[in-house]
């Protein structure tokens, strides 16, 4: 049996529905996969820092956590020193997205491939902001660096388009890419107001506090610019985004589907336009048999137009804990594949 | 640059399309992943054998079928023999499926494997009939025995759900995994009555002279026991299927879904009861709200139940020598990514 040593660096929802994860896994894993998965580290500047070469009590840390707040009192790790000098095989990398600078994820993955490990991360910022660099760096050091759960969650998206259909050549991406915007048009499709369909998606988690971010289409757009560069070999940033949100939206522009026969999406796309390609982010009116008007609350979608399988769509999970953590564990067990 | 020798085994309608596609991908192949790909043989019982050490020209082959209906006189090769003896990397084992005995593909295939050779596959035969022997097969090999495009052509389907979502843990199926049958049930939603709807799908070449396999539910069948066994740790066998087709249905057993809200779909379902997994194709009404409603025409789907993401729903061709031929592609760069 192979045993893989990970370092978690990040212990908030995803970090720890990870962790839940393999915990609960630990058997299917040896059976299935012949491989034992170990945490010598989980670095969190909140929550706290714990390293044991001997390989963490998962269900320990997730208990002490919920019980006490943190996993210790050691809340000022030097993490970049500490993903350097640790011996472990692959980061984990499940820490905040900051969509201007990529920091500090950027230098945490730099840190992990120049010192010879393995990368799974769930953030956006790296991909979108530098994913030509982080994959030639990787290349050159001889590991892989894997970041599944930055579109579509756990849904497959960037490994559907670059593996499970590899050798395909994408011309197109449409995709319904931000659930809380798409539950919101939902609601307002049943005449509820702009405002009281986003404090309900609010109150159940869905949207954030603060939803500039998802209702303004910067998620959706940071996502479909991640798609665009590696599936369509683009070479895009979030600046050349064409984007508009639904914040603006009165109720009169989203018409009951019933009378229009049209059903309104926040529609992420890509397309190649005389040699360049174009990314926007705007709202749409789909004809129902559209497979992406279908595609209700927060289920996220993405139809890849391409030259030898005409359209391929995949509809699933666009967010959540325990299925983000799931592309950590795909990634996971991609790597291991590839040993 | 890495280069690989390929066999080709049959060169029908799926071989040429195979033949074309590596013809046409030649320099994205090289571009892309670095990869040369050689066919140094091609073997076919009615359109003869050419082996050329130094690799058969493709646009070659394919005029010369095209202008004689034949690459050679050699009709009657030594198949086995030639599999074991000649020097390649990878077997395209690409002959007709016999679902009573999976021969000769199956023989094929353990010829391959057997003298260290990979296997890339469209043949349901040999896995619905002997999957976890060549599994073992391969694996004692230390080569590589792949099939996507058993199901769903080249639509991402078993890479779907054992790779692009690997660790997930699948727990229920349910597809369209016939587009002849989905064509004429759309067309008797219409009013069409079966015996018209069937003779339109024989004269656009979507069901055979003989379209028993489709229409009494042997192939969706087929596929739901590969999809069972693969990605439910079943070991059924096509015997232990509950099947129905769709020849004697009437027209009113087919209702107008605008007036019943409800699409008529042919579903191949693969599910858990008391610890047992049953496989079942039969007739069912959908409500339109299902992800399996809307897929229309010759168009094919599977929706995955799982443990951690719910439900992934994939959406994509059926059928077709270029989809399917894409998935041999497909196969091929998966061994590659991990030679």
């Amino acid at each position: 049996m192979r045993n893989l040593r990970l370092a978690l660096v990040g212990f908030g929802t995803v970090g720890q529905g990870f962790t839940k994860l393999l915990s609960r896994k630990e058997h299917y894993l040896a059976e299935e996969y012949d491989l034992g998965v170990e945490v010598t580290a989980i670095v969190d500047t909140v929550l706290g820092t714990v390293v044991d070469h001997d390989g963490i009590d998962l269900d320990w840390a997730l208990e002490k956590v919920e019980k006490d707040g943190e996993i210790s009192d050691d809340k000022d790790p030097d993490t970049v020193g500490l993903i350097r000098e640790e011996d472990f095989d692959v980061l984990a990398e499940i820490t905040f997205t900051d969509i201007e600078t990529g920091e500090p994820a950027t230098s945490f993955i730099k840190g992990a491939i120049r010192s010879g490990k393995h990368v799974i991360s769930t953030n956006k910022g790296p991909p979108a902001l530098a994913m030509t660099e982080l994959e030639e760096l990787a290349e050159e050091n001889g590991v892989i660096y894997r970041y599944e759960g930055t579109v579509l969650s756990g849904t497959p998206c960037i490994n559907l388009g670059s593996e499970a259909m590899g050798g395909t050549e994408v011309t197109a991406i449409r995709g319904i890419l931000n659930g809380t915007c798409n539950y919101i048009l939902e609601e307002m499709e049943k005449g509820t107001a702009y405002e009281e369909a986003l404090s309900t998606a609010q109150e159940l988690g869905y949207a954030e506090a603060d939803p500039t971010a998802d209702v303004e289409g910067f998620d959706a757009g940071t996502k479909i610019v991640i798609l665009a560069n590696k599936l369509m070999g683009a070479d895009l940033k979030i600046s050349d985004l064409d984007r508009s949100g639904i914040s603006g939206l009165t109720g009169d522009e989203v018409r009951d589907p019933d009378e229009s026969g049209l059903k309104t999406k926040l529609i992420a796309s890509a397309r190649e336009d005389d040699g360049e390609i174009n990314v926007e982010v705007g709202v749409e009116e789909l004809p129902v048999d559209d497979p992406l008007a279908g595609v209700n609350g927060v289920l996220n979608a993405a139809t890849f137009a391409t030259d030898t399988l005409g359209d391929v769509t995949i509809i699933g999970p666009g967010a959540g804990s325990e299925a983000t953590a799931q592309s950590l564990l795909t990634d996971l067990l991609a790597i291991n594949d590839r040993l």
